[in-house]
């Protein structure tokens, strides 16, 4: 999919083709930064708010000073969308580091690092409609997923995995309990209640994940914040994943094993409903 | 300290100034890469074999094919001296990443990225006499820290928390039990023996590690393979860390206490003594 050509770095609008680093950019050498990934339909921002208040709390998480304000990265990040004159679904990537100096694993007295840049982006509507295959993988990643940071590669050989069986996402599981998956959330439901792991250190805190808890909220279908097991995910009526590329994802296989009846549950399909109304995604 | 100015990228040599990456290297993005650190001892490099064949370790461990022999590899890091006229006390970084691609967890088919750089390094004498101090920190790292790869944040926060308060390292434990350190293996001495954490997925299979072990069996001083407890650590005759920049580094002090009187122990300066001697070092 197209990298749009204008993109941000620092303060400035520039080429892509000139946004390169030193080899002593410490997301380079140390993943020293964090990230985001900000969903847009039709030119317009989806949670944005909710991505930039996560991008302050990763950044105070890992004690980096951010060069900008919330309303300025906002404004920049307006910006982008507008310099490449973006109508159309497309995602913007950001991310900063702790900046460039010499290697040493003490925090430098330099400016941060800042880049985004716009790609094109269409729905993944015929997964949406028939459900994606997962395979399950333990989480070794670190004690903090909550932060969205640069060291991503447990998430890397997760996903990788995954494709190599044909599947879509790696789900994780720690002792036997279910977290997330390896870039996106994780959901099931029982019986008409949808299940989760609650919000601790160890998934990441997913800006759909929050928009989610306040759609069933108002469709008063029952949310419980609680982990469940490899033989619960089994067992489930419906299983899905969510994240800000893959919106409401359903699960149809995971380890080769059919879930429920191989066929997107109706709980799921109402969300996915209420995730487009939302997102003021127009009928396609 | 100066970075020579001849620098290894791919199978060039360049000056480290053009020495950049994209903003879409996946080191940069996911830290999906591995890397060395080789010290050099006048213009000779110390333990080369053992870190190449932990490079090659590495790669294998992270599924990442890499773009030459260890022959090959050897070669080069031998020209980057040689380049740069090297022949003082000094270090090598290299690094491996697997290239430049679009954003996507799923390996590309690219070639991996390879860059290395000479760095002046005189050793640390004056600590090697005096001995260091330590905090502890609780141990959040993934679960394969035996791989040297480039998701270092925990790391990063562990040592600049060390720095924070004056001191050297931060020794990790994982449910009071002593793994390593942020940079480095640890090892405790009680009543002649020396214990230090067995060479499983939690720690780095250090080559300074490795060759100590070596040089314990000369010296006919017992050295176990078994993990102890922070409350161990407390009541330890001597504690020492290793390192290929620190070598063997007395700790005196760990979060303000002191360890045994305060100065570097007797089997700890054995082996300072048994090192310089196995790096050929001379009198300095």
């Amino acid at each position: 999919m197209k990298v749009y050509p204008n993109v941000l770095s620092q303060n400035d609008i520039i080429d892509q083709k000139l946004l390169t680093y030193s080899f002593q950019e410490r997301g380079l050498q140390f993943g020293d930064g964090i990230y985001e990934v900000i969903r847009i339909y039709q030119g317009t921002y989806y949670l944005l708010t909710e991505h930039i208040d996560r991008l302050f709390r990763s950044a105070e998480a890992i004690k980096l000073q951010l060069p900008f304000s919330k309303s300025m990265v906002k404004k920049q990040l307006e910006s982008l969308l507008k310099v490449n004159q973006i109508t159309s679904d497309a995602k913007v990537y950001m991310q900063i580091t702790r900046g460039t100096a010499i290697r040493n694993h003490i925090f430098p007295n330099v400016e941060a690092n800042f880049y985004a840049y716009a790609q094109e982006l269409p729905r993944p509507l015929d997964l949406l409609t028939t459900g994606v295959d997962t395979i399950i993988q333990p989480d070794v990643r670190w004690q903090n997923c909550y932060i969205k940071s640069l060291n991503l590669l447990p998430n890397v050989l997760a996903k990788q995995n995954a494709y190599e069986q044909n599947c879509f996402e790696a789900i994780f599981h720690r002792n036997d309990v279910i977290t997330e998956c390896s870039s996106s959330n994780l959901y099931m439901v029982k019986n008409g209640t949808i299940y989760t792991h609650p919000e601790t250190n160890n998934i990441l805190h997913g800006c759909v994940r929050q928009r989610i808890k306040q759609l069933v909220a108002a469709l008063k279908v029952p949310l419980i914040e609680e982990a469940f097991t490899i033989e619960q995910l089994y067992q489930s009526d419906e299983l899905f994943l969510s994240s800000s590329t893959a919106e409401i994802m359903p699960i149809i296989h995971v380890e080769g094993k059919q879930i429920s009846d191989g066929k997107p549950g109706p709980t799921t399909r109402i969300l996915q409903r209420a995730y487009e109304k939302d997102a003021k995604i127009s009928e396609q």
